[in-house]
């Protein structure tokens, strides 16, 4: 199947719905356009492709859950926008980020203000399916209880750029929050949405938040090995922050002294030469950490696959593995 | 009626339930405390005091609020950490401010975490009564049309402060969404989880819209006229950042040309003397602007009791009276 064909359509639907509950156009002008920017800079639209695509799984259709799968756009959208601001990170696809262009103050409400949409257009996707009560509890509670884990994640993540050292368990409890609780509710919710067993929705919620950690594995692969304008950002910029991916995680409890000593040189110092940045990629290469980790992802990929087997045999289930499979090919 | 007692002892209900949702200790730690700071700083925990009021007045028991009542001060919580990185305040509540104890990217996490409990509380709060379809969305969608309205209302207030000249209109656009709109979510939700009659629903969202209102120009009036310490901020700091308060805004129209430049000379200076500052709120005191915005805010005070002539006589609706004219005779 054409994934990326697939990926693009349900794009240009779920592109279509953000614009009905974030218009390009509103007052005041500047909070219009900060809240559009990073939105209208692209990007994969995974988390809604994720919730549209489990929600056709347990026989419901696409449109069924439009509005929630904006609302996943939405809400991953204000994430990176406050990310980027702790991070002080410059660039994210291939755009200047968010706080560089418009100033914290404007960052901050920018990323608030599409929170604060999220809830309101799930609302709207309930009340047009009529759903009942509970399925109704079971949608918000999801959402709100990805949103407090994101944030524990992120906090995690912060508080390990200050530690001397973590563990490999660590991280895997640092993303499956980040990265992972999101990616869990999305196909969650879409299965909610599509009215599906308690069963298949519990399932599709494991699917979910296993293919986000190997999500986020693999972009700490791409991190270091992968070509900067394909990514969107900075190659090199996790180290120059102090970020413990797993690569950097495991490069240091296995590199040779010397190459420990290149990547601790560099990491967490935001004013390293381009010359130290390319010594510690070097060592994090020679390390075998990459392949390692690449190779964690394709576990996790082929774990998050295992638990569909309760699923019909359906195009979308086709599809939910297509998209496994993408999230530890991807490039970008 | 003993008013100050009646705001203490749904305080303690509320805090009760606030440690349910977001408790003193979780992992990480740091995440916790910035979390905790502000709520236990203290506050009026004015917006569930609605809320539960709000609720019995239409018939309900106030603990059949309680989840949302504690989520509307989470609520409101976050968006006065946010607000003071925005402003750069530096003292609330007496007591430091988040950002200013742990730094931006920790009170930004903070105030994310406070706002994702938020719609995790009221979906408990749906759960638990086994609300029909139909008032759990328009729960949620309430709670989530305030929190982007807030957003809105921040944002045409940081907006303003770059303005030459803000018109009384346009500050009541902007007060009604920074302040009105959560207390009119907060009397308006009471009112649904009560189980309400849209028409009374509908009077006692326009009650708390009308009595934000006045509370924030009240607030514009303290920060000019107030006692410092049980005020909790700084007075003056609204003539330091820059703010367009109504009182600034009458008292620019219509002091004479000395006293308008002494206004002026202080509106936005972070680095402005202690004496200029004096000059200023000199200035302000005889415009006659601070006896102006008083009035005004008794007006809409009066116009808030006003909408709840439909509602059966009782002592919650003695409570919602006395809570107006709190709004306006606080000196906190």
């Amino acid at each position: 199947m054409d994934l990326l064909r697939y990926l693009e359509e349900s794009a240009r639907l779920v592109e279509r719905e953000i614009d009905r509950w974030v218009p390009p156009k509103f007052k005041p002008e500047i909070l219009a356009k900060a809240t559009r920017h990073l939105i209208d800079a692209g990007g994969k639209r995974l988390r809604p492709c994720i919730a549209l695509t489990a929600c056709e799984a347990v026989g419901g259709r696409q449109e069924d859950a439009i509005e929630t799968a904006a609302a996943l756009e939405l809400l991953h959208n204000f994430t990176l926008i406050h990310d980027d601001i702790m991070d002080r990170d410059e660039f994210r696809r291939n755009v200047k980020t968010v706080h560089m262009l418009w100033g914290e103050p404007v960052a901050i409400i920018a990323g608030d203000a599409l929170f604060a949409k999220v809830f309101e257009a799930v609302a709207a996707n309930a009340r047009r399916l009529k759903l009942e009560s509970d399925r109704i509890v079971e949608l918000f509670d999801a959402i709100s209880r990805a949103s407090f884990e994101i944030c524990r994640g992120q906090a995690f993540d912060m508080v390990f750029e200050g530690r001397k050292s973590v563990s490999e368990d660590e991280y895997m409890s640092m993303v499956s929050r980040k990265t992972g609780a999101l990616t869990e509710a999305s196909a969650k919710v879409g299965a909610l949405l599509g009215r599906g067993e308690p069963k298949q929705v519990e399932a599709l919620a494991s699917y979910g938040r296993l293919i986000g950690i190997a999500f986020q594995m693999q972009d700490d692969v791409l991190g270091v090995v992968g070509n900067q304008k394909k990514f969107g950002k900075p190659i090199g910029s996790d180290i120059r922050e102090g970020k413990r991916t797993l690569v950097i995680i495991k490069a240091l409890s296995t590199a040779p002294k010397e190459d420990r000593t290149a990547i601790l040189h560099a990491l967490g110092k935001r004013d390293a030469s381009k010359r130290d940045i390319e010594a510690a990629i070097g060592a994090l290469k020679r390390s075998g950490a990459v392949d390692y980790v690449a190779e964690s992802a394709r576990k996790f990929v082929s774990d998050a696959k295992s638990k569909l087997t309760l699923l019909p045999k359906s195009k979308a289930k086709e599809t939910l593995f297509a998209l496994a499979d993408f999230v530890v090919e991807r490039e970008f």
